[in-house]
């Protein structure tokens, strides 16, 4: 692994609890290498910055997946939000901002998908 | 004015340092209404809840204005940023974020302005 | 309930033939509050204006929501359209429309769930 | 010229009260044909279709553009639902449903062309 | 069948395999004419032009797709390009690029996409 | 330098007849390690990869930022194509296909820019 690939990696732990993953055999497909350009944008150039702390970067992601109905990603963020803390109501919040300044569908529907991952984690919400 | 009106007046006021304005004479005119359900929707139901800090709800509103491209709010909620206490720094980690997430030529464009606003606002970053 | 609250059931009520439905127990979850802003948004704020008659509205909303790629929320409001009186006809015509503004993948899906929609509601059209 | 484009010509004439006009000389560039198949697609193949009235159509034009923050198309179809007797307060209801389906930005930015339009066209409205 | 509507349907048989289809018996009902509306635009007036091959299209419209969220479509496109000899590694570099132009979601959900149709049709794959 | 920023550096000489300069003085500043960034997301991490030849990836490039609305990127990457040898006939071909894929007043806008673009670099097409 390189320098940048393991920082990916050791993003990814703190931020979901469990890493990336072990590249599947067959490293020489093309997939692994795709799937280690985007982890590496991702948890390794932008995660790592330091002028922003986690929680504020985790409601960031929240808001614009929300807001560009990237469904499928928003899921495992919300339950990194939690992890690192965040709460429900900021979570509220956030999908309340996302319906003024996205329009009312994507915050409905991020709030949804939060509703469902809430649940999921807690006896509190059920 | 009703009490909704009035906060969003009151909210505007916190955010960016002046107001909304008073509606242009002639507030029969339908763009009086129309501006005023916008502020309401924004200043009074949504940058009033209490769960996020002013400062975390700037930094969500400048990353969604960015990943949707609405580069003419953007200006002034960057200016607001600023105004609230929003480092530059923070400001490079959330354009930077945009551009991972949203694409880098959303990301980018984001930046350039925000460098014009910081620029306009201080000597330090000329 | 508020009166904004009561005017965004009553719009419901008149657009979809059910209202909004009463909020779940455990009212003080961030849940109830968050769907009360959005519907208050959309149906007490919007839906209640009074220069667009409610076919119109509703002809406008499909549009967006297909242009946008918002399904979720394109099936309950091709539901209302019908009601309404909008016919399978000009939802078919709303749905070109939307091929030639905002992509033919996003007017050929709109078209797939409207003809789902009016399938599932006359026999005429099966 | 085509019945197709014949079709495309009328059309725009009735909407806009001018034409497409005629392709420049050297109508062998590539420009005259690209210009040509989308003249075609909109104005030969949809707003020639009759279950929706030139009203109707022209409003979903003018919501799906703010929805898509497409400005520079929006301006001409402002023109053309005025020139067909849209009132400018049938526009700024269409506008509050942008800002709620599309967010407050997208419906801001709309009205704010349409309060332009508008005012270069009447006196009433200065 | 018109000129028109053949030309569609032999372009299709050229890209997929398989034609569009004849319409459904009731081709009174409006959804035949939508269908036939939206593949003359794809299928007999852009995929026909010749200043591109089919391959580069291709690629285009995958790239487009996956940038615009339009996953229903993705997936026969996608079976189109490896019909047309488009490599497993020429889709993995698109998508490596809507991850950069248009955000690493949207790379990534169009690269687990391409795994699943790459997978489907070869066991070098799986 | 690092070995991706020189590569970066490399990558955009290659395609655009000039690199992307030397970072202003003041190096300490936030915004040259977001240009950085964004450049070696772009230029030494995706432009970089050998499935696809540069002229299919600058055809692909340009698609997505015109199915996005991202303006001011498509102006440069238009000289870009045409650097690389790609024909005004193909760009024309990929704008026809952003109208009929991400809607007509996106190909209409990419084209209008296209034209301006030709126009600047060639008698042929004034």
């Amino acid at each position: 692994m390189t320098e940048r690939s393991e920082l990916a990696e050791a993003t990814a732990q703190r931020l979901f609890g469990v890493g990336l993953g072990t590249p599947p055999a067959g490293a020489d497909q093309p997939g692994a290498a795709v799937r280690q350009v985007f982890a590496e944008h991702a948890y390794a150039d932008s995660w790592t910055r330091t002028a922003l702390d986690d929680r504020s970067r985790s409601l960031i992601t929240i808001a614009m997946l929300a807001a560009l109905s990237l469904q499928r990603e928003l899921r495992p963020h919300l339950h990194g939000a939690l992890t690192l803390g965040v709460t429900p109501e900021q979570i509220a919040d956030v999908c309340v901002h996302v319906g003024v300044y996205a329009g009312v569908p994507r915050g409905s529907e991020a709030w949804s998908i939060a509703e469902e991952v809430i649940s999921s984690r807690t006896t509190r919400w059920g």
